[in-house]
């Protein structure tokens, strides 16, 4: 199925620089179709990764594999797949994460527990393992520094378009590269979606305090997110340092202020890939951000947002440019977390909806059903009970996500 | 909006015999739109009431209202209108209930705090209680004891018919009557959803032996049926037992053995009624079964089956006739209840799809797809871990869900 770029798309692919230690590559294996479908990188000796994972107790193989060798920290390799994710696919979905690592590892000359491995497509079917691994040593050959685009696109499922973003930063006086790129346009909820991510810079940063910054980003980005509320069986986000670039004196720890720019970038770098997700929301025609405040404590806050940027009618309400604010008042009593009916503010953007669990005195309709035509909508509500705040993202339900998902297979 | 009638709708609605001691009358208060939209039922002095409500932490004033005068057990009336759900209207919804209630005690002749009231419609508009009380006189002067089709149309919303069941049953060697009406097409989820069902019987059974049914037969009809996972801030069920049958020797308690067929006939409307819920899903077009057995706890096998029938890209599938399986392995991994991805195994009605965790050897995908065209799926999962067992109804999610849910109130 070949699916129009989406309306909310950023205008093109971003220039993203080399990053020292990093060389990829891209190829047609035809693991389910004749399209680019695979991608290979190939990490400088030393280079440190961290890495979060689904919580999906249904986990697929490729996941299980990264999450056992997380351990010692040190990374060489990284091959992703599309149109199969090796998930639900018993002993032989093993076999085929073995047989790809030790292929991989021995053309770059490493160790197979060095080598990461990501699939996304279709759940429960055998992987064509074989393809893969014909495709190894192709990639190997054209490994190059600046085939991020490439890159991305292999890793592609029903998006619409590539996702990439890169920053530099600076630590101690030099300066450095982050770039990424990801995958997913549905199922995409937190903890966390058929979303893949890979990070990669230059700077030398170990394992353990990669590990500390990757999940502190990682809460307020891919885990802020939802298109529908699903959970994948395959979600990975992997950071990689190769300390390729220019030397620079040992970072001491999480908390080491020559850290600053390392961490701002990350952010930066991980919060605009999560939105390029959002925006390819299978379907998605309004980008959603949904900011709740007053909450008794920000975990409170999160549930809340999530009930609401979850909920199929707020969704569909967005969907028809309705500014139905009683479908917020039910998302948020069905979060389950306190919150006070008579307390409750709403606003679109600035125009105030609801104040004090009932609409505001000069509310005006019609202002609200103008405002909700724009292609990106903030929704905030105040629970009028603490300080508890918490922000998402999400896009709306349209009748292009029930077409998309219910012909993906065929 | 003019709704066609749901393709899994009954032929009819069926014919319910009079409930000594109940008498009804709809009629058009003009709530929202020139059509019935407003019950009236009479109850005889002495009737039992029992309730339970949504979960919701933003109920409406309405559902506050019962909840505050369920205790004392005694009901003489009720009062249910559509077209405003009178839900987030601040103090002006606690003054309509107020209005209301004494307009109907008036015309009865009993307490206030006798009358019970249910709304349903938009939410976040105040209701026009003026309109709903001008129409009580004409409603007192048309109680009838055949009325129960009309009294079911005036209570629906987007449900595309009137839903009603009954049973009869024999207690002490006579016989009694137990019917119901239902209303609910969308934000139906469990604890609840915009979803009104009132059951009426004239044996006599007291109130707390009255709740203690209730709560029972209602955790495995009411709150085992999911359309869209959204909780309606309005939910209620109501069971008068009017005593007003053949008089029979008093009920001892719960556990009196001759309760047996009260509780079964309690059973099968229940269910029958949520089942009628389901396939007046908003743009259902399949009605679906989803068991859950081999899992830790009754409660575990309860939330996996929800993630389930919840997921959108597990009823996009069912919508394509897609006999996607892997999709219901995320489902499972996502309920974040233990199980055991290499024990799973699934079966689409009396096929196995999918056993230990892989495809079942001799699985062929085309019975499956054939078996996927039918109205009515059954999905088993087998978790493969303990004993804990439950299922709930679901239907597909059709891009008639997001038109319906987009324009509702254009």
């Amino acid at each position: 199925m070949d699916l129009p770029r989406s309306p909310l798309a950023p205008a093109a692919f971003p220039a993203l620089a080399a990053v020292t230690g990093v060389r990829l590559a891209a190829a047609e294996a035809n693991i389910r179709a004749r399209r680019t479908d695979v991608m290979l990188a190939e990490l400088k000796p030393g280079t440190a990764v961290a890495g979060v994972f689904t919580r999906s107790k249904t986990a697929a193989a490729p996941v299980d594999w990264c999450r056992g060798i997380l351990g010692h920290g040190s990374a060489r390799a990284l091959v992703v797949n599309s149109g199969n994710a090796n998930a639900f696919t018993g002993y032989a979905g093993v076999r085929a994460v073995a047989a790809t690592t030790a292929a991989v590892a021995r053309l770059i000359g490493c160790r197979a527990d060095q080598v990461y491995v990501a699939s996304t497509g279709v759940i429960g079917e055998e992987m064509p393992v074989g393809r893969l691994i014909e495709a190894v040593p192709g990639l190997n050959r054209a490994l190059a520094a600046d085939a991020w685009q490439p890159a991305a696109e292999a890793i592609r499922t029903t998006d619409t378009y590539a996702k990439g973003a890169g920053e530099t930063f600076s630590l101690d006086g030099s300066t450095y590269t982050l770039n990424g790129i990801a995958k997913g346009s549905g199922m995409i909820a937190p903890d966390m979606a058929t979303m893949l991510a890979f990070l990669f810079t230059d700077a030398a940063i170990p394992a353990d305090v990669l590990q500390a910054c990757l999940a502190r980003a990682n809460e307020v980005s891919f885990n802020a997110i939802t298109v529908d509320s699903d959970t994948s069986t395959s979600d990975t986000v992997l950071l990689f340092a190769t300390g390729a670039g220019t030397a620079h004196e040992p970072v001491s720890g999480m908390s080491d202020p020559r850290l600053r720019g390392f961490k701002a970038a990350l952010q930066t770098v991980m919060t605009g890939l999560a939105h390029q997700i959002v925006r390819d929301g299978e379907g998605a025609a309004k980008f959603v951000s949904v900011t709740v405040s007053g909450a008794a404590s920000r975990k409170g806050a999160r549930r809340i947002a999530l009930a609401i940027a979850n909920s199929p009618l707020v969704k569909t309400a967005i969907a028809g440019e309705d500014p139905n604010w009683g479908r917020i008042v039910m998302a948020v009593g069905k979060a389950g977390e306190r919150a006070d009916r008579d307390k409750l503010d709403i606003r679109f953007g600035d125009i105030v909806v609801a104040q004090n669990g009932a609409v505001a005195p000069d509310y005006d309709e019609s202002q609200a059903a103008e405002y909700m035509k724009r292609a990106e909508i903030d929704i905030h509500v105040d629970v009028g009970i603490g300080r508890g705040r918490f922000r998402v993202w999400t896009c709306d339900l349209t009748e292009r996500y029930i077409a998309i998902n219910a012909d993906y297979r065929s």
